[in-house]
């Protein structure tokens, strides 16, 4: 049994913030609210996302799993206009998920979860170094990488007490550097990665520009972005994983 | 002879209207106004437009018929910018349309009515329902239909009193309703027909978000849609016939 | 050696208005300050850009020439958002330029100026006919011809005292006339001249809508514009070869 009304506007930064990676995802409906874990194809990014119940005008659920086509989803929710509330409630019977909009009523068929790729364990790292910057600055970052490659550099230079992003393209290159004062928090340690920058830009699209966003860095190790959405009623993780650095 | 001065909006609004449906068209010039009825190849849909001498600032006319093409005649009218005016003449030696609008100077070549498609007989029909909606309704009801078929019922529940609109893809399906008090007006009578979406997705495009939208609905029978544009200085009537219901 | 600081929006104009004609060019770096000057391909259009000491926060220089991609160095102009200063300098060892908006630093590489079709020598020509008009109305001019034809004649009545522009194509064909009063200057004299519409389109991309635009036009002879930019700190000329008319 499921049935809940949430804002559309929470409902569709939460599922945006899973359709940037995957198509098709399992919803998990417990008692603490919704929850999404999902990784992409070539397990390469993964998103955790958990939406509590307090980001719901009403929620009832006795557990269960769902499996939904994201963009399809998303579509419905997106025929309700900002500030309009969308009310879903399960059928069991016919495993259709019902969804109501004012007037407006569709009823939306699910995917059998056994037919989705398996949820990732997201691991527990021990990350060096912790940045909380704004989403304006990855937004930079990420744009100004995309002009010389295709893959970006994150890193601390603990001796400059700063954050730095690094591209290099066959030409030119691009380096941004924001020093302590400029981030929201900096706890240095020895990190620098090499990531793919397709992945970044997608995970980029579904952080808001003034969204406080943490991220944990390591030496060759994943990196992992933590952000709120839905005014901090709802949380993400993203994890990326590494490229070998070629030189 | 025909010479006439009109607000580009005015022109424009009443163009577009037909143009939904058609690439060229007959335009009659009467002493009442100017007037176009025009059918889709396929004929499904059919309108009927009128510009009333009153939605000009001078109209003057001997009768006659011309032949245009719609989106040529469209791109001169706009290229005046909201609000300037339209002085269109008919050179009757050359069968050229000239417009002015400001300093520039253009001259259209119409298209020999004959070879235009002939004008449609648009039947009286006595629709049993009648069902007055704002654009905004209209313009919802398509997009909630297009997400999941081709298809869009438009019916009247006597019991409800009121005006459903129903779409059924292969999954998925969507319904949407307004009651009597969601309605400007509503006549009930025995109502439920099917339509091609796409002919009312086209229709949709020239009808006004805070139009009201009168529909005469009956039983797989045609629906005509009766909307005013430019002020109510034009009037547009579409008919659209109905698709067998396929179960 | 060249160091210089410049606000992005004035860089980027300047930068526009030699893009729209050529992929590659000489940029030559004076005590006078910035100057480009460019030829298309098919030897149509020539444009010569001059951005003065003035226009800069700061600029130093012992002359040179650098060779860039036009694209690639707008793309990093276009980094920096309205208002912010750009910081240019040159790597004499690398032959790299850099460029720093805020804590973003990239590296550009330059191509070899040798490689880079000539310079053109803008010729003196004595022009007949002045005029002097709103880069509103070149787009205007531009816009209506570009609905019937793929070449544009300007000239000047010199009987009507006004400046006209004239399309023809198959079937339509456009005019647009300014008299002295709706022009900002004219000096008339005996001018004609047929010119291909798709670079006129080009060089009115550049143009401000509200700058001030001083043509120079003769009797089958090459047009002049000219015309400000970045608040009158930059000065584009534009010369474009006339098109032998073929009727």
């Amino acid at each position: 049994m499921f049935q809940a009304i949430v804002s559309a506007d929470t409902l569709g930064a939460a599922l945006d913030s899973v359709s940037v990676l995957v198509d098709e995802c399992k919803i998990n409906l417990t008692e603490e609210g919704l929850a999404i874990r999902a990784v992409d194809p070539a397990n390469v990014g993964m998103v955790d996302l958990h939406l509590g119940v307090d980001a719901f005008e009403s929620y009832e659920t006795d557990d269960g799993q769902i499996g939904v086509n994201l963009s399809r989803l998303e579509e419905f929710v997106g025929m309700a206009t900002s500030g309009q509330l969308v009310r879903l409630e399960l059928d069991e019977e016919t495993r259709k998920l019902r969804i109501q909009i004012e007037g407006l009523e569709g009823t939306l068929a699910l995917i059998d979860p056994e037919s989705i790729r398996k949820e990732p364990e997201i691991p527990e790292l021990e990350l060096p170094a912790t940045i909380v910057v704004e989403g304006t600055d990855i937004d930079r970052a990420v744009k100004a990488a995309d002009m010389v490659s295709d893959h970006i550099a994150l890193g601390v230079d603990p001796d400059a007490e700063s954050f730095y992003v690094e591209a290099e393209g066959d030409t030119d290159d691009v380096h941004l550097t924001l020093d302590r004062e400029e981030l929201i928090d900096l706890v240095e340690g020895d990190a620098r990665s090499l990531f793919s920058l397709d992945y970044l830009k997608d995970m980029n699209k579904a952080i808001n520009k003034d969204a406080e966003v943490k991220l944990e860095l390591g030496q060759e190790f994943p990196v992992k972005l933590h952000f709120d959405i839905a005014e901090a009623q709802g949380q993400v993780t993203y994890m990326l994983a590494p490229r070998i650095q070629s030189d």
